[in-house]
């Protein structure tokens, strides 16, 4: 039977699209690849999804997994392949208020996740900018970072469990709910970060956290990064380590922020050189219950050292929101990145994490590095200061792929001089390839060849992605 | 040249022991496993443990990693092989206080991690009761938990970064000191916990924390689990989630407990159903500056907890800590679970995970299952109760590994039931090796030995550990 057939047997009417159905599936979020895939197999459960491998590893024929096409590194791009989309598995099938714990399909949009916890008074503290339309399963294969990995860790410290469906259609399944659990090899983060490359993630069980009971939000403007970290530490120290998140957005960025919003007011009566997005969380009743005169004490704690800081002089300007609304609005600003950035063409998008002290240091020599590469060039930095990873994005003065390598080249370079990474929290998918081929440790990758080849022995998952077929230097 | 000579060769003098000298790497801990090395490597850097692995791939020898040797799974047992101890790798190589973290070698005993973190004001949190004898290398290894896992995670969440030594010899470099680092496959999460069967730790860069610059602790009894799960949940929320603690011991244990440490007096006036040891950290000035009438704020919520819980009728009696001499005797207490296990022989040692409120479920159907396997058997419960792991040893009244592996058999079952696992913190090493074969996803298990054969083709690392050789059932 020809493959389309077959998946057409296997997953009726509306799990199989070809054609012009497949338009959703044909080009990128960031819009820089466009393909044209065999069709789209949509399964509406793991059975299915283990038919559609079964089927493609018979066939050898390639399989993208996708979710919610959010991401940021060209991951399913998939010409000419079998794109496997789990948008139609989008149960969340439990959430165990007293166990924490949520068992989601890999097509639950995160929004939804997020919205169904904190109806039990729960929180699941992943959060981005692409929430509304990014899925579970994409989040998962990528080890997503964000906003609140300060405080809650990256995506593979909220998942406990997953199921997962190998190459050739057999079924995996690591759905543990439990915090211990060392029985052999740990499959499960092998698969996570893995970016469909090794199997298809179809269903977890993830962590849920106390929801905050109140929390405190300002934008700060200080006029270094230094003294951004005396004001990271001092919050961390008053609070015992409740800064949810702790973010950097340089002038430029929000010069063209505010460009492509006119409606927005500036934050801040004078932009500052260092303008900060400073969030703390608080779930104990001391820190929330209103003191006599009125104040929420983990407001208090902001304000106390803000005005302190204020007075030393490392703080320069600073509002405290003072409602959802205002809190909303400095998000906004914050959550706008990665739209800004895609709003010229052709761009260098990187994604670079250093310790939290050399941030200061990478972008002064990255910045000297972009003069002299590219004189006209504008760079936007947006970064979780409060992690190391810095956004530096380069709209170069020319579209040549040549230019914006080398430039690409010049921002590993100063990274790696300060031992940081060239791939913080967006993935290698294709975008990062070239950098992951010269720049990972050699005898890893090989490695990472040795398990691909184990557990995909006809490359026909997410082929020619994440791992370089050969190394380079 | 003979493997011996060129080991010798290697190594020098100080590297290699054989005969007599190799009499501490010739049984385990436990006393269970015995066994005669061919010879022990004891490299003094990585360059030479790498020397070790390519002339041990080259012979086509096993090798047995070995560090502190304080493992509860036989997972060093080495007839015949190549022991490679790493213990003369024992360097701190750094601790940054700023960055929270530090470099160290395989070798480095835990208490002197401990020692070193806290001589910057920092804490290295994972704790148990074999801290002054065990490595780093055999923790990593192990994905050590022990008792306090419920506020800082396992191991595996403890470590930034590891440096490995593969089965040929290769060194793979994986020492990032980042808190987001994607770059490909997640190699340092499938080394960890793989007890050396897919290649030999020799350095690492682990997390460290704030230290708690206060601690409130105490012994509480209660009529049943259930009454302490109150308790703790109690004094999550009160304390915004600052528990560090959370240890059950059932009567059982105590009695023996006293029975070996005569001298040690009961902290409880009378025996408790229930016997917990709690913790609680403070890091914030707010909690750990002593009120107007002299209490420690994070020791008045523990007081204010009990006093509730005394009042309400779910706790029956409590003693709090008033002295860092008294702590520790508290935690002696507990801290010797091991030592006392291993007074009688034969025993039944496991290691079991289930949601919190599913231990006394799991502690009721167990007990009843062996009353009717073994009615004369004793039952010794400890249990790190905030993680929902229980180490239910038997003391079955008879010698025979039949019988032994039927009251095993029957504590899976009933974990199982509960979805639980029948593998927590330990490892598979030796002695949980027929429960993987009957217990663990056959998919997961194939995966599994897919990857063993992929990065150690020969079969040399740990050989017989871990994955089982067929899957059962």
């Amino acid at each position: 039977m020809n493959i389309l057939d077959c998946l057409a047997t296997a997953l009726g009417e509306k799990g199989l699209a070809t054609g012009k159905d497949m338009d959703a599936w044909t080009k990128d979020w960031t819009g820089q690849y466009h393909w044209t895939p065999l069709c789209v197999a949509r399964p509406a459960n793991t059975q299915e999804v283990s038919a559609v491998l079964a089927a493609a590893y018979e066939a050898r024929l390639p399989v993208v997994p996708v979710s919610g096409n959010t991401g940021l590194a060209g991951g399913t791009k998939g010409e000419g392949a079998i794109m496997l989309s789990l948008d139609r598995m989008n149960q969340i099938r439990e959430v165990r208020k007293d166990a924490r714990s949520a068992v989601v399909e890999a097509g639950v949009v995160l929004s939804e996740l997020h919205s169904a916890a904190e109806e039990e008074g729960l929180s699941f503290p992943m959060t981005f900018g692409a929430r509304g339309s990014c899925r579970i399963g994409g989040m998962l294969s990528t080890n997503a970072g964000g906003s609140n990995v300060l405080r809650y860790g990256n995506t593979r410290d909220l998942v406990l469990g997953v199921e997962v469906v190998l190459a050739d259609g057999r079924v995996m399944d690591l759905m543990s709910a439990l915090h211990k659990d060392n029985s052999g090899l740990n499959l499960k983060h092998l698969v996570i970060g893995a970016e469909g490359t090794l199997g298809v993630i179809t269903a977890a069980v993830v962590k849920l956290v106390p929801k905050p009971g109140a929390y405190a939000t300002a934008v700060v403007g200080t006029n270094t990064l230094g003294e951004a970290l005396i004001l990271l530490n001092r919050l961390q120290e008053i609070t015992g380590g409740a800064v949810e998140a702790f973010e950097y957005m340089c002038p430029n960025y929000l010069r063209a922020y505010h460009a492509m919003h006119p409606d927005q007011r500036p934050i801040l009566s004078e932009p500052a050189p260092v303008t900060l997005l400073v969030e703390v969380g608080a779930t104990a009743p001391r820190d929330i219950e209103p003191d006599a005169d009125g104040t929420v004490p983990i407001t208090g704690y902001l304000e106390a050292a803000l005005g302190d800081l204020l007075e030393e002089g490392a703080v320069v300007d600073a509002v405290v929101a003072q409602s959802e609304a205002q809190r909303s609005e400095m998000w906004a600003m914050r959550e706008a990145a990665a739209e800004v950035s895609l709003t010229h063409k052709p761009l260098v998008n990187n994604d670079i994490a250093v310790a939290l002290d050399d941030v200061s240091v990478f972008l002064e020599s990255i910045n000297a590095r972009l003069k002299a590469l590219d004189p006209e060039a504008t760079a936007i930095t947006v970064s979780h200061l409060g992690d190391g990873n810095i956004h530096y994005t380069v709209w170069p003065s020319k579209d040549d792929p040549q230019h914006a390598d080398a430039i690409m080249a010049a921002c590993e370079d100063e990274a790696l001089a300060l031992r940081g990474s060239f791939s913080a929290e967006h993935g290698i998918g294709l975008t990062k390839l070239p950098s992951m081929a010269r720049r990972k440790d050699p005898v890893a990758i090989e490695t990472m060849r040795a398990i691909k080849a184990a557990l995909d022995p006809r490359n026909i998952l997410n082929p020619g992605k994440v791992i370089p077929a050969t190394v380079s230097e």
